[in-house]
């Protein structure tokens, strides 16, 4: 444990309430400040409704360039601070705000360590619109990822990469912040998401560090402004901790790749580490890769960057490392091998297109609602997980369709639970007579 | 008890994470919404986290006009609401937002009861700003405030008017929400202050309201422009509880009066209930007495109002009522007549002048600090004070002194708790060479 004392003997502790009202009015907290606040939260010493009060006002109010960076150090610092410099490989980190269908950490994972990167991933839970990397691999008989931080280092020096959970001993300070914000309507804070991201991301041990902000009606950000200011504000903390950066503002206005569930994902993402695979996970997957090889300084130029993304999906390196962590981590790894080994869904049937037209928006939450009612999701991580449900062909925004023809095919084990997903894929379709443009994938690229 | 279940049976209970997000983000509350915050406040259902949240939400973004006259009357309707309506007299009410010196309270009850009106008063404990009332009047032997609602009424039928502490049994959600609200920054939003002022007010049983929002650096309210809004808040709410109200805007840029302290403003009072005492004190009590009379129906011009107060003030008659309250609720009313029985400081001092020129600015809030630091105040309602301390004889604004010339007197018994206010009362004046010009008593009138 890194927990510090309060740097400065002659710091004289604010109450709480001067600390609300500074923010409350505008103020900027010293790092002092900062460090008390933090500190008082992890200790529960701070009272909740007082924590709260501080949390709107600072989602009214927000930070400073400064506060934010000193916000994310002092709750990273709460905890356990893993130290990589003993690997000599680059160490780059990469995280997603989530999103629909996105499967990119199982494919850039094992991609950036075969491109000889070290990859500390610790992974979150499920989110609102996100089944998480975990709840994929949970599909693989044997594998497991609740490994210690210390079996986590250790996998780290023999494989360079790990898919585990989220150690609750890293930024403990967060996930009593965390907590609080969800019960206060204080989530949608930049500041405050940025803190909690990276106070945890930063803990993990890597040098750098790229980020994937989606922004669309598949993210908990659904305004383009927001996702920019956001990657900025990533970038910038990231940055003043002397940290290598980048971030990319991608589209989440429909679901990514072809497949949304935990076994169809991870199929899906067998394919894009064999170069195949879907046009829009395939651009994100080399435009990701791209990033993280170059912040390694494994490659130096746009070109060779891509071609060495591009050579590890093609010649199986990649493949084989997936296959190796998924072995270093219990499962079997034949599954990666033969695919259709995975549970099969009992059903399968098509979502008919009500008329002929073009698919003109795609509401993802929709999507994720309704693949979640068939049961392909969990609430907590003890929930059982129907690992053969999911949607997969989903028609994709400009893609023209006939009458009957399926928008997307249903894999499903419950004609009950299928009922009340219908309604949500249903509703997730807008078809319209006139070819939409469709958004691009990548919109901005912050460095 | 008037507390009545949710009107709508069809009304589903929103989350209170829901409430906290429809605020957070700008919306208006339905009569139900709020009726149901406030019904789980009072049954302490709303964790205080959750309910802090949304007090700094309600800060930032307001309510309307609307909103806020139906939280005065949830809260109002939380707890007792007096019917004085078997009272064949008007009954009106007088509410200040407290300054330092103001002793308005003590000459107006009795003036307006005189005048043959009903006042069912209410007082508050000692604010930051002002000694209570209750503080006041606790100089005289035997006195007591703490009369039960029942008594309350009894004494209103008999002698028209009390001097009695705010009932625990009046407005107990406003009670739970206050507390919530001085530790969390919540107190200076403009429509919790109105509702939690209001509640309890317009459960006293008036039928009218005079207010008197005073603004400046002896208040809570430092700004003129949100005196301003309050006044009309206030107004704007109590007119739609169908109470006619009239606010006046006044300055507390200096103290009130001549004298702060307890035995000491309650001597000043009985001055002005004889048509003597300082300038701004009578200034006040002529308009503010006008206003409950033209409220009250008693009088119907302005000139009429003018001598309807002047008389009872000058014959003595308000002098009159206001032995007899103190009478009735137990205190001996020779001290009304003989004002040398109450006891005296040991000491008394002048606070020189340092140099010669015009008395440029005094700010209040100190002033009252150290007369708090002497021993006037109590900050528990079992608080001893000291009746004999305080000051007298307070040089206003716009004085000419010479060096050396006593600014004010100083009355103390203790050394050590004279230096300690010494400091603020030192710090209080601002002398200039030119004459400023005072500010105006009276700045706004809002019916």
């Amino acid at each position: 444990m890194t927990k510090r004392p309060l740097t400065s003997r002659r710091f004289v502790k604010p109450s709480y309430i001067y600390l609300i009202e500074k923010k409350r009015d505008g103020g900027e907290f010293t790092q002092e400040e900062i460090r008390y606040i933090i500190d008082s939260t992890l200790d529960n010493e701070m009272p909740q409704f007082q924590l709260a009060a501080l949390a709107m006002a600072i989602y009214f109010q927000g930070m400073s360039a400064q506060e934010s960076a000193i916000l994310t150090e002092e709750m990273m610092l709460s905890g356990e601070v893993i130290d990589l410099s003993h690997i000599a490989k680059p160490k780059i980190d990469k995280y997603s705000t989530g999103g629909v269908g996105d499967k990119t950490a199982l494919v850039l994972l094992p991609l950036a360590v075969a491109s000889g990167i070290v990859v500390p991933m610790m992974c979150g839970d499920d989110q609102e619109y996100e089944i998480s990397s975990l709840a994929k691999l949970s599909s693989i008989p044997g594998f497991r990822s609740d490994l210690s931080v210390k079996d986590f280092v250790l996998q780290l020096e023999r494989v360079h990469g790990a898919f585990v959970v989220q150690s609750n001993d890293l930024a403990p300070a967060d996930a009593k912040l965390f907590e609080l914000r969800r019960n206060t309507g204080t989530i949608p804070s930049l500041p405050l998401i940025t803190g909690s991201v990276l106070s945890k991301k930063l803990a993990e041990g890597a040098e750098g560090l790229v980020i994937d902000v989606k922004w669309g009606n598949g993210s908990f950000i659904k305004d383009l402004e927001q996702a920019k200011q956001l990657a900025r504000s990533m970038t910038r903390v990231g940055r003043s901790m002397k940290r290598r950066c980048v971030a990319l503002v991608t589209d989440m206005n429909q679901p990514l790749g072809d497949s949304v569930g935990t076994s169809l994902e991870l199929k899906e993402a067998i394919q894009l580490l064999k170069g195949e695979g879907p046009e829009d996970m395939k651009e994100l997957v080399l435009k990701l890769g791209m990033e993280i090889v170059r912040l390694a300084g494994v490659a130096g130029s746009t070109l060779s960057a891509k071609q060495t993304v591009q050579r590890h999906l093609e010649d199986g390196t990649a493949l084989e490392k997936l296959k190796e962590i998924i072995k270093a981590q219990g499962g079997d790894p034949s599954y990666i091998d033969d695919p259709s080994k995975f549970p099969q869904a009992r059903h399968i049937r098509k979502l008919p297109a009500p008329k002929r037209g073009y698919v003109h928006t795609i509401n993802a939450a929709m999507i994720a609602k309704g693949v979640h009612l068939l049961g392909a999701g969990s609430d907590d991580p003890k929930g059982k997980i129907d690992h053969a449900v999911g949607v997969s062909e989903i028609k994709k925004v400009g893609t023209q369709v006939k009458q009957g023809e399926p928008l997307m095919m249903i894999h499903y084990n419950d004609e009950a639970k299928l009922e009340q997903a219908l309604e949500y894929f249903k509703s997730a379709y807008r078809l319209a007579p006139k070819r939409p443009t469709p958004p691009p994938l990548v919109v901005e690229r912050v460095a």
